[in-house]
């Protein structure tokens, strides 16, 4: 048994229990129990490791419940232009990302995210079988989602293609105790009712294996039903894809009754708040969603999108979000922001039995941040300081399934240099791509 | 002379000259030269001293042009809750803020900003002399604007009385090299139009002394300008202080008129975006002042509104805002958000010939950014990478007037933990008032 000791501890728990100054006995990889001090004698009595927190903040790791790891490659490419999808990621995917190149850029993110407080990500990409393994050799909890669509993907051409790569990758996950594999059919647009039909055969078979898919994203998408008589979410219904398993990203155009028909069905939706805020795309209905019943996750997106990993930086933009659509300052109260990035997050990929919170039973996935930062007081309200104050910097060790993945911001699995310098190098090949891009534009 | 070597600089000057790896020479409190590498014999030859930048980015110092300091002890106070200004500050502030607590929380407020790369502090509140007192000692450069408002003030009674301290402000100084002090009339409908033309006179016979006053903030305002047949805007045009020396805060609501008188009388305007949108009060039109010539800074508001005191809290949202007010990426991009933190913010405050960019005869107000943290790279386009990536912490030094307030992230002339151990005993005693308060409101 590990003890961890005189830590300020935010279980995120159904109650919502503050602990002063506190303890957690881990076994294994889970959470034994906590409690307030002193330290029951048993406990001390039993711990074969005894670790100070030094009256550091634990909470729970955080989780991401929609990102495309790889796209840390892409970062800052084509800022402030519009048509960047199809000037820089299309052209640029095709050409330039193999699997190695996935697996570069996937364990920047991983990196990124273990410093940034994220123990638990769902991928959504190419060649995840490379992301699988990073998350692996990271020693992360996640969900790689093998991406289907109507159009050429890198990995793969035909469907049956797609769901053999889905299949094997299940196959070789069916127990792996952090990973879970699944499809992730990219959009009703781009995938189509009868993609997305299989896709839904796929989840009545794996039930409990989280479906991501952007849905409701953009206004394009809209029309695209719209031609077709429906609503985008009354589309994938019919597919049968509106179902639990199904984390729908985005849902920035939802109506009423789309709204009325996802809490039905049992959707969950991730909220990606600065990846739509960059985009220019209006604010999510959050408030709405949530009012119905919905878990809503905050999740980074792919960090072309939202250039960052950790869920801080969601944060702010989140709650302001909704007050400025709302008109008041009442709007996604902070402690909210907090169980979307924790407990509601887990929920969003079915995982809530297992992590998001700090609670006996549970896996121990937590996070220990340093409140020694002048900028971090007075703490009137845990809340408010995590929301708006606090930054992935503070968080100086992270923990998933009983393991520190880091302590004292270094990382003990991966090796950051590395890391870093691989990425560096594949960067600097995409950099000779942009060039021959923006000349020929220039040259038409 | 003293020699900066090894550095990626970004100058911010008109033509926007980025060196990937160069040098400044600076001398006495100013900028004598710059440039790509070799640095050039002559500057080596002269060198008292040669520091290596060990390839950190050096940019301009950045500019705050709207600040309540002290209110640090508030910060987090209250969160979410749409009556906070009735119901706890005015409380409390008429009942707690003394000189002695001004000054205890503007310390940590200077702590606070030069770890996060603020050079240049505009503040407004209360007991300034206080403020101009930390800001001497904390060897920052600022306007100190003492509050001047029709209401009861902490520091004085009648308007004699309040213009009795700016004058002694005023004279106090004067031959500052760093300080200059100005009253802050707090907004049109708190101040009236006969003193805002008591402040317009005082502006005319100081020419280029800021004068911040709140403009166009909030609906009420609207409403009480209104009920006199007008505009705020144009009330306070009738005041005579619509003029150069004006940073207006905020300007959330102005009408297509008001927005070219502003224009045409050469006011400027402070944009506090994460103040604005934690308050829900809408998305202001900078991009419509910006596009008619008016200087636009990003500021950070009092932390009790805004909760940070660093620049780079405010880019991700200043930018989204836009992009999301008028539906596309292009909006306000990267550069000009970061033009609007240093030479624009400068600007703001009539100092953009000494402050704000990296240019010869400037003063040698410098940041350092190291950029080792995974999470900033690959770097297309470094502006994207300080507006969406950056965060305070990866300052690690900060350089006023060509002396360095903090290096290796460790502040030199502030106690960083005296400051922070003065101010949470002053929360001790806000904590106990807001139980008070608590207490009788579910009393009645």
């Amino acid at each position: 048994m590990k003890l961890l000791t005189n830590a300020r501890i935010l279980t995120m728990d159904h109650a919502l229990q503050e602990i002063e100054s506190g303890w957690l006995a881990l076994e294994g990889t889970g959470i034994v129990a906590l409690g307030a001090d002193p330290v029951p004698e048993a406990y001390l009595a039993r711990a074969e490791t005894v670790e100070d927190m030094g009256g550091d903040l634990i909470m729970p790791g955080m989780v991401n419940p929609h990102c495309h790891m790889p796209m840390t490659l892409f970062r800052g490419l084509g800022e402030d232009v519009d048509d960047r999808l199809y000037r820089y990621i299309l052209p640029m995917e095709r050409a330039l990302v193999t699997a190695d190149v996935t697996e570069v850029g996937a364990r920047l993110a991983a990196l990124e995210m273990i410093r940034g407080g994220v123990t638990c990500v769902a991928d959504m990409y190419y060649f995840e079988d490379r992301i699988g393994a990073v998350l692996d050799q990271a020693g992360m909890r996640g969900v790689i989602g093998q991406t289907l669509a109507d159009f050429d993907a890198p990995d793969h051409g035909s469907w049956d293609e797609g769901f053999a790569l889905v299949e094997a990758l299940a196959e070789r996950y069916a127990d792996h105790p952090r990973i879970m594999a699944a499809p992730a059919p990219h959009a009703p647009y781009s995938t189509g009712v009868a993609l997305m039909g299989r896709v839904a055969e796929w989840s009545e078979a794996h039930m409990g294996v989280p479906i991501q898919m952007h849905l409701a994203e953009t206004t394009a998408e809209l029309d695209w039903a719209a031609a077709q008589g429906s609503s985008t979410v009354e589309l994938t219904d019919r597919a049968g894809l509106l179902r639990p398993e199904l984390v729908a990203a985005h849902v920035m155009y939802p109506s009423e009754s789309d709204m009325d028909l996802m809490a039905e069905r049992g959707v969950k939706v991730s909220h990606n708040a600065r990846s739509n805020g960059k985009a220019g795309r209006g604010i999510a209905p959050v408030t709405a969603l949530r009012a119905r019943g919905i878990p809503v996750g905050l999740a980074t997106d792919g960090p072309m999108s939202g250039n960052t990993l950790d869920l801080f930086s969601q944060f702010a933009p989140a709650t302001m979000f909704q007050k400025i659509a709302s008109g008041t300052r009442k709007a996604l109260p902070c402690v909210d922001v907090i169980r979307m990035a924790t407990i509601e997050g887990a929920a969003t990929l079915g995982l809530s039995h297992r992590t998001g919170s700090l609670e006996p039973g549970k896996e121990a996935d937590l996070i220990r941040i340093s409140l020694s930062d002048p900028r971090l007081h007075p703490i009137y309200d845990i809340y408010s300081m995590l929301t708006f104050a606090t930054l992935p910097s503070d968080v100086t060790a992270t923990m998933v399934a009983g393991e520190w993945l880091m302590t004292d911001r270094t990382c003990l699995r991966l090796d950051a240099e590395k890391a870093l310098a691989d990425a560096l190098q594949v960067a600097s090949r995409f950099k000779a791509k942009i060039v021959e891009i923006d000349r020929k534009a220039l040259s038409e």
